[in-house]
């Protein structure tokens, strides 16, 4: 499961005291959580792409947002065609944004079924496509167009969710929920506005009020799971694709990155870091919390390892990072983690982060996580290095795909 | 009823063949229609307010579209106002487009009940704004926000508005229903999409489906009237606040001017001629047409001389047209007309139209009603008396409002 423009601290159990996120903290009693979880860009289809190919999104070649004809490449290798391979049901319900071409969507990269949209947000009563072009309906049932004009978005992820979990509790399978909250548009359920009346901030009130409905979402999922006694049998993971927005359309925001520095858009750590949970019962720790950095691009290689799955023969950024659930004295996984995004890029080394944002800024976010100052004039020769790091790795993928 | 772009000719009876109209033709059946019938200006809320006051836009003060607390100043007059002096019920269901703070809100404007948005336009089943700032619901009962999310938006003025004809059918009442259709975000009715299969332009199938999605609504109204045992005693009028939109969120267009050169945003006929019909079955004319050139800003004095019902005690552009509702015979009423929108001007006099649109343009609307030559190098003492014309009109508003 995946969130959409959820804050960096925005849940209950990483510590926000406003948010009521009762079935987010009930998967990460149960689980797993990371405090150090780095998705692989801070917008949303480069993170998408990092997340289903285990690369660093320029390597996936997809480093800017997807629409219309650009997408991830057909030739990138999903985990949805990982697990396919091996035999397992796949299914998406919900958000895509990684190409609106036949050729780029869902059933082209590795999942049996598709329902839900391809562009980056839609109005989730209408599932029309507001904020470029014409005004235009995006739902899809794999490759038909799906109307189902009035019905909340959601409802129909969790619907096709629980129904694909029935039909295939017998067999292996991986299923992808991209929600699309609490991205804009603010479309909270009037009874989760109501939860929140003492909220002062308006801002503020309509994000939680939209994280709690996406909460709901979760719970419904989990209590699916659990009825049909899959628990045990099935590894539940969820994070955010990036940071909060503070974009106008969002009101500004609303949404938190705590101590952290930025947000969606930037690769301060607001902008990366973000709340991540892995769950399977009686198969990993219970309740237990890692502060090792890890990445999202580390999940294929992991879930690949639990599964018993052959990862494909071709390069993966991500590792196998089960050491770490399993352990928090695990070694950490990355020596060094890459971020490049328009003109923007990162770099981490250690407890080391070199972050061009206009200018370069070396932050040591062992005493200093919130990037607060910036250290390059103490420490030259790091941020040297950490240049090095980057220009190095970033080469490899200049003037094409490696 | 108030179309939202609807097309010069883009009703069955105004001679489009491939659009399924039948209950504005039987409106047209029962009534008068028009062929020169002139709205105040080809955007939103200039026209509602010459609608609503009998002025001119200028005259009314709202030039512009209505944004915020930009608006219908309340000093205004307007159409509800008069009835409501007059022992009127007055109600308001769909869009107001006038002001959006309470001091310009419709009931401050002389409606009892208000149900409906007041932008300029919503997603029809969230009932969210999305075209300018953040991205904001906008559906008000009275001065309440009304959260109805999944309710079709002409479902909601239909509901409301044959409810308002029941409660106040032993009494006089004004009810003015601007319905937010054919103007984007184009969502018809899936059904009648499929009526439309057979035409190949997608714009046009999508526009056309969405008027026969109005023209729905339209025949609830009218089969409520009748039901009601009101029709003998209600007058309807039905006309398109301005001619169709060609702007990329409306996929560029789909509605048509037919012979006419223009569209939405400009002075030509086809931004300022509509389809408009009158109806009063038992009391004037049935089944006939009208080529007198008449204005929006007529009827408030028209319908104030039907219902013996008092102007306001001062100025009013518009004037009652009730003879030439009642004779194809009748002189015109007026013997100039004047528009003035942003940088544009036209002005007609008798068969002359002269329109600046960067450049001057005089037309002979009796020869050539297309506006498709320029005559301004043949007839320059015609220009030289039209452009005198308009600039002796605009100066009583140039630097302020009379």
């Amino acid at each position: 499961m995946l969130s959409d423009d959820q804050g960096t601290v925005d849940m209950g159990c990483y510590g926000a005291t406003d948010l009521i996120t009762p079935n987010m903290d009930r998967l990460a009693a149960r689980g797993v959580r990371f405090t150090q979880f780095y998705v692989g860009a801070s917008i949303c289809s480069p993170s998408r792409a990092a997340l289903m190919t285990g690369r660093y999104p320029v390597h996936a070649g997809l480093a800017t947002n997807a629409y219309g004809d650009r997408g991830l490449p057909p030739d990138q290798v999903t985990m949805a065609e990982v697990f396919k391979a091996a035999g397992y049901g796949t299914a998406l319900f919900g958000k895509w944004h990684l190409g609106e071409t036949p050729p780029l969507s869902p059933n082209a990269q590795g999942f049996d079924e598709f329902l839900g949209f391809k562009v980056g947000c839609i109005d989730n009563y209408s599932h029309f496509f507001y904020w470029h072009g014409p005004n235009r309906h995006d739902l899809w049932h794999n490759e038909q167009e799906h109307w189902e004009p009035g019905t909340y978005f959601s409802d129909i992820v969790v619907r096709e969710a629980t129904r694909f979990l029935e039909e295939n509790r017998d067999r292996p399978f991986f299923l992808y929920l991209p929600f699309n909250l609490p991205h804009y548009p603010m479309q909270p359920e009037r009874r989760f506005v109501r939860l929140y009346r003492d909220i002062k901030d308006p801002n503020r009130r309509r994000y939680a009020a939209f994280l709690t409905t996406l909460d709901s979402r979760v719970g419904e999922i989990l209590d699916m799971v659990d009825a049909l006694g899959l628990a045990e049998n099935t590894i539940i993971v969820y994070f955010s694709d990036h940071g909060h927005s503070t974009e106008e359309r969002a009101f500004g925001g609303g949404g938190s990155a705590g101590p952290y520095r930025g947000h969606k858009f930037t690769l301060w750590e607001g902008g990366i870091r973000v709340p991540a949970i892995i769950s399977w019962p009686g198969h990993i720790p219970a309740g237990e919390v890692r502060n090792q950095p890890v990445m999202s691009i580390d999940l294929l290689p992991t879930l690949a390892h639990y599964c018993g799955v052959r990862l494909p023969d071709r390069e993966i950024d991500g590792v196998d990072i089960s050491r770490v659930v399993e352990s928090p004295e695990a070694p950490w996984p990355h020596q060094v983690m890459h971020w490049a995004q328009g003109k923007r890029w990162a770099v981490r080394e250690g407890k080391w982060k070199l972050v061009f944002d206009g200018g370069l800024f070396l932050a040591d976010l062992e005493s200093d996580p919130s990037e607060s100052r910036n250290l390059i004039d103490q420490f030259p020769e790091v941020a040297k290095r950490l240049k090095r790091l980057h220009e190095t790795w970033i080469s490899q993928y200049t003037g094409g795909q490696k």
